[in-house]
């Protein structure tokens, strides 16, 4: 069965106190297992996860950051503020969120956003996905997966691809430990990180910049097995030590 | 429009000198623009880019590592063979291959292969990319895209996805340089990785282990324009340069 994937076509801009789960179920019929992508800024800014910059006082800490990667001291400030522990504080600051998450600047952001706000992203992103899903089984009736996605840079590969930050109704990854392959020998590769498959793939549909579609479907995917431990931990992980030491 | 993603199905498995593009193409009917993502282990399968591992002498320096990483000294030295750069040793090795791209035992596998067998990345994968383009334009009269693909693990995140270390018909990167985002500001984040992007979601279609999925097509999808300098350089490269400090 071929797969279908599905842009949401026109959203409007989106403020705090829409009602984005009903705009979404306006402009496409949901099927059974579906799997809808939203990019989290659009969620951010319907649920108000968002700052005005001029309201922020920025600590000496940001101060001291921001002379480094040539930022507003309180948009520093505002990535500090999601941040457990800063990787890296230049160039751009790497640093990881309550979830678990590692990325640039914390995911915060002032794109896409009136002058003068920032961004920030969902606190909570796996219960976003979870709560996108109840409301989306209300007004519809139907069982529908959910990723919330942003995008990240990599290390050793340019440019930014999309991936998860919170998920519903799947596992993060496919794990296929005890699988065995086409000449029947048991798989070293066990574990497959779909849901930043889908939500790279998702990206690349939703473009950037002014293209205005921040959800997508994918309808006919397959449903796996496995399990929701997509970030490693700090002894697990080999590059963030490395960083860590330098 | 929405995008299709089709799996071709039934294909066998894939031996040397098999004609891989006319097998493909008598399964699947292309259509002008479409992406064709194909697993590199069967691009190598059907070009003979496989050795036998009773047939490689490991040096010192191989025996050396695979005290380290518990392999077979034979084994790595295949590994080294495709290596310009090792990154790490161990608990894996972590290499730069000729053509710039950096992968865990430089992409050298012994998955869904006879036992004994080893499968080798192809030493030219961009050049494949337009091989395939320009057969299967011979065969079918339709100008086709081409992605080959391969899977890589990332830092903080744990799971495979897949990446492209070959393209033709398009460029690596979306470049968003100079665009404005729904405020009318200037993009800060101007460089996308659409070919990891849809390799990603195509590896998830071909799943791993006894699915024998190694090709996707895309339908659909827009064109864009950007560049194809997908692999950092040392010099850029923060975490590459953290790793060799180690």
């Amino acid at each position: 069965m071929h797969i279908q994937v599905i842009p949401v076509e026109g959203l409007p801009i989106i403020h705090p106190g829409d009602l984005l789960t009903e705009m979404i179920c306006e402009r496409v019929t949901f099927d059974d297992g579906d799997i809808l992508c939203l990019a989290s800024s659009v969620y951010s800014k319907a649920r108000g996860f968002i700052r005005k910059q001029d309201e922020i006082v920025a600590s000496a800490e940001a101060v001291r950051i921001a002379q480094k990667t040539h930022e507003d001291p309180r948009f520093v400030q505002a990535i500090l503020d999601e941040t457990t522990d800063v990787i890296l504080e230049d160039p751009f600051i790497l640093s990881e969120t309550v979830t678990g998450h590692v990325g640039v600047r914390a995911g915060v952001d002032h794109s896409n956003i009136e002058d003068g706000m920032i961004i920030l992203l969902p606190p909570d992103p796996m219960g976003a996905a979870a709560g996108l899903r109840d409301e989306i089984a209300r007004i519809t009736g139907k069982e529908v997966r959910v990723i919330i996605t942003d995008t990240c840079g990599r290390s050793f590969r340019r440019g930014q691809t999309g991936v998860a930050i919170g998920w519903s109704g799947m596992t993060a990854i496919r794990d296929f430990r005890g699988d065995h392959d086409l000449f029947g020998h048991v798989l070293e590769i066990t574990e497959e990180a779909v849901v930043d498959e889908v939500a790279g793939f998702a990206n690349f549909i939703m473009g950037e910049s002014n293209n205005g579609v921040p959800a997508v479907v994918f309808r006919n995917c397959a449903r796996w097995t496995g399990h929701d431990n997509l970030h490693f931990s700090r002894d697990e992980d080999i590059i963030r030590k490395a960083l860590c030491k330098k």
